[in-house]
């Protein structure tokens, strides 16, 4: 089941990306980590922009990456994201790009959760977080959320629509 | 007079910039393009922010680069901006950047005038328009704009900050 | 046939792209045109990454690009490259970028074959200007190369590898 | 006398760095810390551009950020380097963008010594590594390095050209 959390796109390295050592420029990876983030959000059932458009915003607090390989000008690259941990108003991506089966980067980045009208911290939505949580690796074998009698269920992956 | 309403900038090429061919990115020219747009809108007396705050921007229309020689890594170049022409819901700036006495790229971009509430077309308040029509080159060889009497003078350049 | 001949990828737009109007940043556009560059010339059987390898290179002199409505976050772009012309040293290549069928943009770069070694300008093989020249439009119905008496004919659209 | 050892820029924030949340888009602050890497190293005596031209590179093995405010459009940014600790074959530079009094942002990034030609891990050369030790914090004040009775001092900051 957990495939279906994961955020994953393959990306064709432009000359753009590239710099004069001949390998993509290491700023760039943060952009391979968005657009991973972009597909892993798409997969837990909401973009971020239907997120926007519910007034909230994810701005990153920190970032991390390591880098093993260099990524080179035409490489078909697969850039995954998945969901750390997710609390009320912040949350956890960890983040890897890979040359076929080869590791060529990883990393994460952590994200606070914003009212965009204010730009000030907001919670996340209780039936966001419970969606996400899900999404967690390992939280299907975590004991399951408490349920007092007649509280609605969590909403199941099943309801995921992935576009 | 004339130097007063160019907007200039030095800039120290970054590695970022470049590509695997060892020289500056094409596209990167267009953020050149911009940066002394926006010295030529500090120098004309109002930036582009302020002008946003007054609810209206600029955005490109049409954009045209010559490139005549590659700039490359750590490359101090001078970037400058000028009015070729101002209607009042279009204008022309025309850019060039240089490393020392040597042109490497020259080119325009038209612009229309936006209201960013509506992200309609607008025109140029009638204050700025004269203002700005100052700014073209020739334009304090042309003839006098019409000032029917009593009329007040279009705003002198005198009155210009430069920040 | 002609549609062998025409680059196109399909791109989702990351917030990467955009600007603080809400729009994707008017330089973006310079570096999709590139991506659909790559793609036409993998259609037309030759990677531009093979191309470097044979010591070419396609620097661009020139591009112009007109704007007709902005790319927003997340639209899935629709990028296409055809070949406009093709001499011995230099060409054209016609970009678009498309949300569905709504044109968004529309431009063309001209490109100068050099040498990658000595950074100076070089003719294209004549093999490459021969098959090159078949992915112009309507050089079907143009009237055949001259084939002198025994000379090979161009090579045939039906060898070019579609990666 | 630290202060000739920190590298330092103003940076004007274009259009082109924000994005649609209306603030520098994250991965940009990378590229604002190899600005001030790069001013470092000219501070210390050998610019990136020249220690290529020795055939040495010093690609990022890692990087990690911190994002305490957003940086805004037309804001300027005061960017800082300072070498945190440098070993032959590897060193770590920490930087940090402020706006006026405020600090924007904090990271490091960790630098492999590789040789250009090979793309290999290399040392650098033994006076490099002397003159760059003395622009760690704090160097001034550690235990001379072994000096033997009579023995000179270490380089001075007096022999180091600015550009």
């Amino acid at each position: 089941m957990s495939s279906r959390w994961i955020g994953q796109l393959e990306y064709r390295v432009p000359y753009a990306d590239t710099d004069q050592m001949g390998v993509v420029y290491y700023a760039n990876y943060l952009v391979y980590f968005e657009r991973s983030r972009n597909e892993l959000m798409r997969a837990m059932g909401l973009t971020y922009k239907e997120l926007e458009q519910r007034q909230l915003g994810l701005p990153v607090v920190s970032a991390q990456i390591d880098y093993k390989t260099p990524a080179r000008y035409d490489d078909l690259l697969t850039i995954r994201a998945e969901l750390a941990w997710v609390r009320g108003v912040r949350l956890q991506v960890d983040c890897s790009v890979c040359r076929g089966d080869q590791l060529l980067a990883m990393g994460h980045t952590v994200h606070a959760v914003i009212d965009l009208r204010s730009l000030r911290p907001a919670r996340l939505p209780d039936e966001l977080l419970a969606r996400w949580s899900q999404a967690v690796p390992g939280a299907e074998a975590a004991p399951a959320p408490i349920a007092a009698a007649g509280a609605a269920a969590p909403p199941q992956p099943t309801t995921v629509r992935n576009a």
